[in-house]
């Protein structure tokens, strides 16, 4: 949690996103995301190290040699793999921005909220899933949650280059909108429906809450229904699937309900 | 990955696993597993100090009394929450003895195997579903992936106590030996039949291959069939789930197939 917390609120993490590792960095500049400079570790071959420089080239941005220590220390862990990028900050969009993308694409809107995820690696699986699943993207709150940060990006594989994330400062607002919008706001739950008994076609919106206490009361209360995952009778003592994995099984029932 | 071979190869987090955490502590002094020690931080308020020294002694541990500096160092993390128990050796299993718990319980066998699952938080997060799903138990090689560290232990809720695991020298020999129990062995693959069109009933066992790569060469050879997971059109450039999702989504099928 303390770690967790001291993520977000760098405010580097916040304001520009340090990407580390092969892939999150290669997909980060292959996604066109504006990316500032991109680090590579002295002890780097110089064949990788002209792959990653051709690509910071074709993307605009500055590459750096770095000793492997300074790498490490940036990145604060030894798992950067000698390449690191500082992406320009992250660039969240509006609520507005993906119903707008529904529209142009002529399909029900299909949204992602989540009510204080904290852990990195969490939302970068739950966004991940939400763009292989055809979302048209996620919602975070300003404020209780982590935001889009390095870890964030590489535990996505990239896809929060990708797929559109909007920051909302009010999350319930955020949920009376999308119900205007006649989108049905689903939230994953305890002591809901359970999912084999509820059709998820159509306009959709899940929202995904805390690893501690699940949703806040406050979204339980607006959300139109919950959904609840089943369990095989007889465990005891472990009452929750881990919130992305939750997130995936529901996506993934989306995506399959909406083809 | 450093960090992750580390914590593998580490004596003490292989020997003897340090658990941290209010959840995570409280489920293995419930869960009856074999608890050495439990360390409570000097600043934890007596109510609550009450509560684990209550349930150490159900448990037979000793408690001992640390300052928070100490915990951190020994968890190596903030994120203890001021308790943390020493895990009398992990108790890993064998192949026999999870196909004997499938005959005892009158059960088609329901396995998963784990071909070099190398972060912890995806093995945790992946007994942690196994054991909701109804399996019998988790099988991953004593080479090659991480074993059941404190952070496995965490990140998995609790369930790593609960579920058998079963560590293997050879875990191509496993498949084998579980090939000859005529129990089908899927691996979770890309190019694989699509999820929608195979039935996962009857005797099963799931392989899941390590974040980087998926299964080795050997393993893909070895199982009886591919399955893939669905992708929504149009997203590009994140080419699979996480697998701890991946195996979330395919343990939920079977669990709901086997009803």
């Amino acid at each position: 949690m303390e770690k967790i917390r001291k993520e977000s609120q760098a405010p580097r993490e916040e304001e520009k996103a340090l990407v580390w590792g092969k892939n999150p960095v290669t997909e980060l500049l292959k996604s066109g995301g504006a990316v500032d400079t991109v680090l590579l570790a002295d002890s780097m071959p110089p064949a990788v190290a002209g792959y990653y420089t051709a690509l910071a080239k074709q993307a605009g941005a500055v590459v750096k040699r770095a000793p492997s220590g300074k790498l490490q220390k940036l990145c604060g862990t030894t798992e950067h793999q000698g390449v690191a990028a500082w992406a320009a900050q992250v660039e969240y969009t509006d609520l507005e921005a993906l119903l707008d993308i529904a529209r142009q694409k002529n399909e029900p809107p299909f949204l992602v909220l989540c009510d204080g995820v904290e852990d990195p690696h969490n939302l970068g699986a739950i966004i991940r899933s939400a763009y292989l699943c055809g979302a048209h993207g996620v919602i975070i709150p300003r404020r209780g949650g982590v935001g889009v940060t390095g870890t964030v990006m590489k535990s996505s594989a990239g896809a929060a280059a990708r797929l559109p994330v909007a920051r909302v400062s009010n999350l319930a607002q955020a949920i009376r909108t999308i119900k205007e919008q006649n989108i049905f706001v689903y939230c994953a739950d305890l002591g809901g429906a359970p999912l084999e008994k509820t059709d998820l076609s159509g306009p959709v919106a899940l929202v995904l809450g805390s690893e501690g206490s699940g949703p806040s009361a406050l979204t339980r209360k607006l959300c139109d229904a919950a959904v609840t995952l089943e369990m095989a009778p007889g465990g005891s003592g472990v009452d929750s699937y881990n919130v992305s994995v939750a997130a995936g099984i529901l996506l993934y029932d989306i995506m399959r309900r909406r083809r």
